[in-house]
């Protein structure tokens, strides 16, 4: 997850998000009583397993088979569940802006690298979904529930829309940067916006005949 | 997904397979009051699922990133269930012959994918299974059901079946076409027989002692 | 999982815990009323899960697509089950032992594999775990169960101990021969105490506020 576009911020950013991804996916894990080895490994599928279906798909190296940081990173929210247990719920605000800059970041990272690989901005737009969304719903399988995303909240949607944003600014001929960052913004504020406001898709339902 | 063979009637029978893949995820995401994104994921992994593991085994990058109509189809899949909601039931008996065909073009476009990457026989049967039973084992995992292929019906057999008849046809050196035509009606017949007669294969079950 | 330094002892080990690995999840298939293909499916992705997810990880032609003996060594297991019904529970101790056996080979070739690839050290215990630990898991999401591996006994942990064991030895730099034997006989070793023991990691859990 190298970019030569804004390094330190970039890096912080996905600090964080990968830090609101593993509490995220340890905190199901707990209530599952799951032991320490089964949270850190559902904090870590959350964290990293949209990245690397993403990676996968595209032929790469998984990008945290280069760098200790990810694993390191979720040893950390582990430690923080073990730590602050109940008390984490009350910082419950907080991991919620942290779980939406990691969407907003891990998006526009996915786009990002696929289009460096040359393919067309449809798989881009297809890759940064997978790469913010993916992870959330690896964890749900792994904690035998049925996937949050697919019923509630905008969520995958928002990498959806931010991706649509991006292609727009790539047309009018932005710089990579400005484009990355009205794309990842975009991402964070529709997240935002739609949980504010109760903001959902509309459900499928085939009415009993 | 594409093919020297048989250009236009495959492509003809991939769409149709690929449309009915996607409805049965589709519905089936509609019974758990998915929303619309949801049910788009379930219908596009029951769709694309199976060949995109099959790709990922073979180190090939998967068949639906060189070409959108796959993720369009899907599209198409969630519209018809939106508009036509529980009258898709009406349709059962046409979507489900349209399963079969994508079960049958399905396993015939594994098996010929895999031995042109030169993997043996056997290799090639395997992936011919995966690629036309594995989406629907993704889908129930998706979900969250126990797989419906590892408990009813001749279902991923009948892709077993039909690549055996793949192997015979090579045996007896066929030309390309004629074979993929036999082994694939195979799947399908195979398939529509054991509906019709309720073939099953027999449980495993440990006698309680 | 070709290896040159101890070829036969080496390959009857890693029969021996691929039919343990099968046998496991056939087991659990016919305890959910599978039928045989659905049994044999979920046997084969407890033995060949881990390690197929491993080489595609590490970007190689997953091992078992290129010796058949991996099938053939699933169908065995599955046959077993079918002739020795619920006697199968009486030669618990057995299999047991046999599925820590393969839980120690799959893991030590695991770390091989990866280190002859040129990853880190850190890559390579994570892949040796994956290899040993990871089918289970599978094994788990097909049947819709919590996985196992993450609420009881020390499995994975045993693996990830056997991995630091590796590194230790390569840094008295002991021959291959000797490191291998002496990780993945710690890996059997903790497995076993640990059961015998009761020994469990802690569990996470929030207190309710």
């Amino acid at each position: 997850m190298h970019t030569i576009v804004f390094p330190s911020f970039y890096q912080i950013f996905d600090f964080i998000g990968t830090l609101a991804f593993a509490i995220s996916g340890a905190r199901l894990a707990a209530g599952k009583d799951f032991d320490w080895f089964g949270a850190y490994v559902v904090g870590l599928t959350t964290a990293i397993g949209g990245g690397t279906m993403r990676d996968v798909l595209l032929g790469v190296t998984p990008f945290w088979m280069t760098n200790p940081i990810y694993l390191i990173c979720s040893a950390i929210a582990l430690i923080w569940i073990i730590i602050f247990k109940s008390r984490v719920t009350r910082q419950d605000h907080t991991w919620f802006l942290f779980d939406a800059i990691g969407l907003a970041v891990f998006t526009v990272t996915g786009i990002d690298k696929t289009l460096h690989l040359n393919f067309p901005i449809w798989v881009a737009i297809f890759m940064g979904t997978l790469t913010g969304a993916a992870g959330g719903v690896f964890r749900d399988v792994l904690i035998n529930e049925i996937p949050l995303i697919f019923r509630k909240d905008i969520y995958a949607t928002a990498c959806v829309a931010g991706g649509l944003i991006f292609y727009l600014c790539m047309q009018l001929a932005l710089p990579a940067e400005v484009t990355a960052i009205i794309s990842g913004v975009s991402v964070f504020v529709i997240r935002l916006l739609a949980v504010r406001f109760h903001i959902h898709l509309p459900l499928v339902h085939l009415d009993k005949p």
